[in-house]
């Protein structure tokens, strides 16, 4: 799995503090705009604070990510507040095989061997479709969950927020969690203030929403 | 695939048709409700073939899907003004061998038989990870994008409209397209003024956006 | 101000409760439907109860609003998974006097008669403008905040909780707090299960977020 | 009016063009954003030309707008898929009388100063309501649509071309037709592939969705 930050809103924090003083403010926004950069963001951490998140929506990220299943990529999109451009399993033909292995799978080398085993059959079976004429989005029925998938992602902050709260938690799959966390490490450094707080409820409010008590990360 | 209306608005018409009068009118709500059905559709069709569909989002659509491929729910969960409940591959065992055979492979009997023999490997394969105490939601990593799954998916009016504009064409995808025209064929029982001129392009309105001269619905 | 529940899912409970039970088993959608009541409830009082409300998307309500003021109307419509059409000032003449007045004016009966005078006055500019060929859209100009608008909104139910949430508090404004009272109201009396702990974290968590330690709610 | 863009994503155009490369490409996100600007915008071109504008959605625009109508702002606000942020009328005192004057009155001197001293009428009833202790979000029912506010606005291209497809056109109110002219002027300079065709239909496309003849800007 790779995730890079590729673009995002420049100075987020500045932008969304300008936002938060504007609500609450008879400046105009050419005179909120030269306020110091301290004050801007006390008065974002305030608003934070009280959970007035929206506006923290002004401040876009955008992620590509490479490497991943496509079982991850069909529970990520179920984030609708979120942009998605996604490789094309209807219209790229997937000739290398190329695929996630669970830790579960991995850790276990008898386990591993079959796997990979079959994933070179799962190949097999594709090609063999193409090699006789089946157009790549029929062919592709036979390729697995695990077949890795590129995609790119916008979010904005507040819905990251969200995203971290519920895809951090250890009861998301190990993929999407590590994905999750990886986009955590990269937001937090260009946004700390934003993202000082983000992550499962277990970690930053000290619940479990899940009431999973067996769960290491459950809280005292 | 079973494709199932299951709930829907209660006349579905009478409510935008009321939303859409009482838009422009001096007259209170109480008071639109009154207005005879004839005269509400009479506003709603002309509302609608201006283009505003904005009033047909009072009506919402609930449709059972069953026995679809993943291939085509990953494609179906992309429309994000839209609600999903979809069935787990992390929490329930697929334990019955069940995918769904594109026709290009379908029409074809040596390729069929191929796809099946490649299906019953892989659902073995499945179940042997299981068997040694990979959990359901690892063990899915080998099954393939034709694995059957249900959905529950509710959508407004509106968002259906534009589901239909994209998903009925003959650029879409053989199985999101058969989904689409069954979606489209429920609707139009139960709300025919709203759905009349819903459909691809080239059957609407006359044009392709796709640009696409090959199609045999291209319009002439 | 009058608030009436023109339209909603019908057996709204029953339709969530149906997408509920089928993420987690292997049931097709026909077989989830034949189980009883009885037992789709407390399959959604548990998801509720865990915080998975995406569930409840699939129930929407509509509401037909009116009497309610502008102020008011310029708050809802912020909250944007809804959908809302609304009286227009720019093609509906407002020739007869009609305004909302604050309960902070109304109980002082001097403020409430230079109230009322100023009324007039507003009205009188208005029809004045529209008299010399000013028209609707321009003439509105002069209308206050406080005068009187329909609208007709749909919400499903999860964004419905967010609103209840968030303006059933003490810290909305008065009017909007009086409106989501009264919608909530309505929606508990077809959807109990899904609305039993709906409200201001006060009185559904024993939370005050807005930390509003002089707040009469403010949990002890 | 001012209308500023005080932030957007940065290379916007290239951003989104990657989104779309990707999307048709074996090439993994790395290989892509090493491609020629070149060779992207080409890429980019050809996808909008098709309408396929999910990938313009990775580029989002701040705008921070002043001195515009609590008219226009309630209009502003329908559109869902954006950010706002507004200046309070709750928590902010409006003591300095601030209003818009529309062209039909501003053009016509009797109206004109009728409508003036109509404006310091409603902001002396507000200031007298204050001073009798009763709150600004309450004094404010006597405030007029006129009166002006600022807002922090933040849109993706997507949504920004649909925006402009209704705003820009001669059927919309004049002033939030100003509004998106000048927005439109703004991200033309920094996006002039994605926002080549952006305006209303009949610029655009030669089609007047309105059906209004009498427009003088209605395609011959």
């Amino acid at each position: 799995m790779e995730v890079k930050l590729i673009s995002y809103t420049p100075n987020p924090e500045r932008v969304c503090a300008i936002a938060a003083a504007l609500t609450h403010s008879k400046k105009k926004p050419d005179e909120i705009e030269k306020m110091k950069d301290e004050d801007l963001l006390k008065i974002l951490s305030h608003v934070i604070e009280l959970g007035h998140t929206s506006v923290v929506e002004h401040a876009s990220f955008t992620f590509a990510i490479s490497g991943v299943s496509r079982a991850l990529t069909h529970q990520l999109v179920r984030h609708r507040i979120a942009s998605y451009s996604q490789q094309s399993q209807r219209y790229v033909r997937f000739d290398d095989i190329s695929y996630v292995v669970p830790p579960s799978i991995e850790n276990n080398e008898n386990l591993r061997i079959e796997y990979e085993k079959f994933m070179e059959k799962a190949w097999n079976e594709y090609k063999s479709l193409l090699s006789r004429g089946i157009p790549e989005e029929d062919a592709r029925y036979v390729l697995p969950n695990a077949a890795k998938t590129n995609i790119i992602v916008t979010m904005n902050a507040r819905s990251l927020l969200h995203f971290f709260e519920l895809r951090c938690c250890m009861h998301a799959q190990w993929e999407i969690r590590e994905l999750a966390w990886r986009m955590l490490r990269e937001v937090r450094k260009v946004a700390p203030t934003i993202f000082k707080k983000a992550g499962p409820p277990c970690k930053t409010r000290g619940e479990c929403p899940e009431k999973k008590k067996d769960c290491p990360w459950y809280p005292k």
